[in-house]
């Protein structure tokens, strides 16, 4: 996580980093800072715990300038406070840098080279800086230090730099951590994500793992670390700054659970051609074929809609799927089946626990797609496929239509590799009506908002422990569920397979405990029905929330009907909007709930 | 979960209802009961709510007979009360009847028959004995209107009924429910597990399910719902009644715990010969051989040591495993390979999820095995093979040395088929030794109760919260040792892998709460410390639990060498014991925690 941005030859330089951090706040918002300098031998550095507004409160009219770095922080070594914020500089005041990633083997670093340096901060960065300015000492330039450095920290990093002696310039360099260049007229810019830049250009240019590029004014020069130039065209982000704002929302994840009936519809326009066959890729679609198995690698939200996908494709495209962690995948990859096939989920593109996973998989040259909402990210590029989610930007932390968009192409996928297989359960699907019945059935939910904000605080109000429960779809759903609820709410709430629930966990049931029960799967709903009365025995405070099919009286809320494979994306809303509700009732900040940044880029 | 006792033709009925209730009171203790028949036309009905305990007090010394029936209740359909406690009995009080299991069709039995009847309690049960007293009451004698009902009954149930008007019978059905006769010098008994009459007799007779018996003083007779008649053989239990004592311990959990040195040894000495070479069953070898993967079927605490043992078969015998919920893969069974073998883990070999996956699979003609602790239980008679974990019984709820004995009986059998198929890093583990060094890993643990119960204080007082978290095989284990603090301590604990925290999570984390982090998995090792700084930063209060080989300075609890893949077995252990004394601090019933059954023979 952590967000960084910069500008090179802007006169408002100040308001450009600024207003980029705010954009990119979703990333972690522990602490930030900036440092700015107006090329004439002035320079400031601010650095401020908590949010931007924080920053932009200690941040004095006087501070202008032609360069400037910034940075929002997501902590992985030390506390928030100032001294662990970033920028960080050497111990001479001449390199100031900022910093996404973990560089691993920041104590040999620092065991080496740097035994009788005083650090001011906990920080693995202020160890990179440091040993710049080491080399520096030795006598090398700002550059060469910078690169003699990049050769010797392991890790994962996304740098930039300002070296006093060289203030016109930025020193820039990645590797596994997002950082992308944006091209301005008369200026250029870096940021972490396009969307911190959409106001001052749509072109950017793509950095890869190893390069440097020195940005200037009217010169972007990208090279290895051993120097070798690279040659590399711009592209252009089509996202309009106005979709990335909040509108009459008073928060970006109400306006994002509102906007699922609309990219319902925009998936099916995209995918399903008015005769209802699918249009994907048939070159990706032939390669899947040849896969006796596929691994979905996801992490968070996004793995919980791999669950759901399971089921989707080895019910229409008759293959086995496993789903896996990144996190735990990459270092404990299980014996691979014969031909395998990857997918990746992820919002951003940007998940370094998913990457490591992808980094390793093409070593061993498998075939992989991503699945994203962000065409250019690193999994996108690194993959050999790319599907988008047509979802839109998502700012708040706690994921809503990435998750049902996820499910909807999974099941465009599906159908498509059913089809291609002759499978009969993927001809018999209409996607294009179920997905219009996703899109009406969300709608309903939204439109009910008053009745689910009293059911949240009639059930959660006061509480610190909840239980959602299903099984099959439904259990995969109940841990998306439980998951927006801890998000944002910072309820202790758990997801767990209706039946297994008696296996150790009801220890933990007592009067009035909150439990959700899902019931949209036609084979388990019997039993789920059992363990209701087994809670409710134990003093549970049940709420339903049934299919139409399976419900009965006195079911709190009731899902219109729909195929139960794709069903997840209609009965999750309740769950997203019980989390939004709990947590404004109990004054969090709905939309960077503590501790979290929506886009996870350390390992 | 509940248990069932009966005695028939002995003048020590009561005490020898009672004395087995208690024995049977891990099967559930929310509220328990007796009827007891003088065969003179006299009779008693206790009932109380809570433990045996309650009802031994409300048992007056005029409560005796020659015949009798017992129940000790885990509630399933409606709460713990009086009304609701077993026996159950007619309107005319004519019929008394005990039952174990779930009456699915209740609602429409009560519809169809007995619109007129005033029920008294909320149960199942009571629908079954009036619908008997309905047949009766129609003209059928006893038995017939028996047979009729659980001709009509459906779901899963263990019956034990006494009529009145042929007192010196018991009336006993059995389906999917357990149950089992025991064979008394001029008495005869029934029980639903063999431990509730080791002080009256050790010869036993199985009832298979769809069976009906009628036991008297010195006859059993056995046939079918319709009347054919069976023949079946008696077999003997190899237990002493004294291995079913506390001894000088103030709770089964610790003793058990005590005893894990031991049952390491004993699982080496019996499966291990002198040289080094597997002992098990060549015949079954050669069957799972022909597998292409595993399933490993398994609930609660089994469950995890099917996770665990994932990794050991992988590894040692080079086979894809998965590793299933029974209660989730039974009615959402995913595409299966070409050639599965099933693994069925199973303390008590009763675990009702798991017996209905090994129906259908048995009903597939697919080869299995069970690993159990209880050699003639049903899941073990039931599937093809059986391995004994040689645990001796466990009586705590909380399972502890079940668990280290799965994943010792998982080594032995993964090595003997790695062997035969040839994999290297089975010829290279030297398991005897392995588990040498991990019996002396736990009694070195063990050993140190004083200092483990000061860090459980220190870590574990006055908070609600907790979360074990690891990479890899310490994923594994933090899912079990987060299970044994929710059992019986009531914290809301979960185990994550360590690299997913930080996907939401990461946002229960405040100042003060106890993360438990096990570093045994070399590979995720640096990993794991990384996302301790994480949760550090946060304010976590952070517990080490690390192999020697990877420990450093200011870990807590150091593990000592041992293969990794085996580890969990040592390293468990400290979470053991957290969990006790975090559970005694709290003056819960450390052995009998509430909601709880051991064994759980419900769905």
């Amino acid at each position: 996580m952590c967000g960084i941005v910069g500008v090179v030859g802007n006169s408002e330089t100040t308001d450009i980093l600024l207003n980029g951090l705010e954009k990119l706040e979703y990333r972690g918002y522990d602490s930030a800072g900036i440092y700015v300098n107006n090329q004439k031998g002035q320079d400031f550095l601010i650095k401020e715990v908590g949010k931007i507004s924080e920053l932009e409160k200690a941040v004095t009219p006087d501070v202008q300038g032609l360069t400037g770095i910034g940075h929002t922080r997501w902590a992985t070594h030390g506390p928030a406070t100032i001294d662990n914020a970033h920028p960080h500089f050497s111990a001479d005041h001449r390199f100031y840098l900022v910093h996404n990633g973990v560089i691993t083997n920041y104590n040999e670093l620092k065991e080496e080279y740097l035994k009788d340096v005083d650090f001011k901060s906990q920080t693995d960065t202020e160890v990179a800086v440091q040993l710049i300015s080491h080399f520096a000492n030795e006598g090398m330039n700002g550059e060469a230090a910078f690169r003699k450095a990049l050769g010797l920290i392991e890790g994962s990093y996304a740098f930039a730099m300002v070296d006093k002696e060289e203030a016109d310039k930025i020193f820039v360099a990645k590797s596994k951590s997002p950082l992308l260049i944006g091209l301005g007229d008369g200026f250029n810019v870096i940021c972490s994500d396009a969307m911190a830049m959409l106001d001052r250009t749509h072109e950017f240019v793509e950095i890869h793992d190893g390069e440097v590029v020195i940005l200037e004014k009217n010169k972007v020069s990208i090279s290895k670390i051993d120097g070798t130039p690279v040659e590399r065209g711009s592209y252009t982000v089509n996202i309009d700054a106005s979709d990335i704002s909040k509108g009459p929302y008073a928060h970006y994840m109400l306006k994002e659970v509102d906007e699922q009936p609309s990219v319902m519809r925009r998936i099916s326009k995209n995918y399903i051609r008015e005769d209802g066959s699918i249009n994907v890729d048939p070159e990706m679609l032939k390669e899947i074929n040849k896969a006796d198995r596929l691994y979905i690698v996801a992490a968070g939200t996004s793995y919980h809609a791999g669950l759901v996908g399971k089921n989707i494709f080895e019910t229409l495209a008759d293959v086995p799927v496993d789903v896996e962690l990144g996190s735990e995948f990459g270092y404990h990859m299980p014996k691979l089946s014969q031909h395998p096939f990857f997918i990746f989920l992820s919002q951003s593109g940007e998940t370094a626990d998913s990457r490591q996973v992808l980094v390793k998989i093409n070593e061993m040259n498998l075939p992989s797609l991503t699945m994203t909402n962000v065409a250019n990210s690193t999994l996108s590029r690194e993959s050999n496929y790319t599907m988008e989610l047509l979802a839109g930007p998502e700012i708040a932390v706690a994921s809503t239509k990435s998750y049902t968009s996820q499910i909807a192409v999974e099941a465009v996928l599906a159908k498509a590799l059913g089809e291609l297989k002759g499978v009969q359960a993927a001809k018999d699907l209409d996607l294009k009506e179920q997905l219009a019945i996703a899109a009406n059935g969300i709608q309903t939910i939204v439109d009910e908002k008053d009745y689910i904000k009293q059911l949240s605080a009639d059930y959660l109000d006061g509480q610190d422990h909840a239980f959602y429960i299903g099984r099959g779809i439904d259990y995969a759903l109940s841990l998306e569920a439980a998951l927006k609820l801890k998000e944002i709410s910072y309820i202790h709430a758990e997801g767990f397979a209706a039946g297994e629930l008696k296996h150790g966990t009801i220890a933990l049931i007592e009067k009035g405990t909150p439990v959700f029960a899902y019931i949209n799967d036609g084979v388990g709903a019997s039993h789920t029905r059992g363990n209701i009365q087994e809670v409710e025995a134990r003093g549970a405070h049940v709420l339903v929330i049934a299919n139409e099919k399976y419900a009965k009286p006195g079911d709190q809320i009731i899902i219109p009907e729909i195929d139960e494979m794709i069903s997840p994306i209609v009965s999750v809303v309740p769950a997203q909007l019980f989390s939004y509700y709990a947590s404004l009732a109990r004054g969090n900040d709905v939309d960077k709930p503590r501790n979290l940044a929506k886009s996870v880029t350390v390992e």
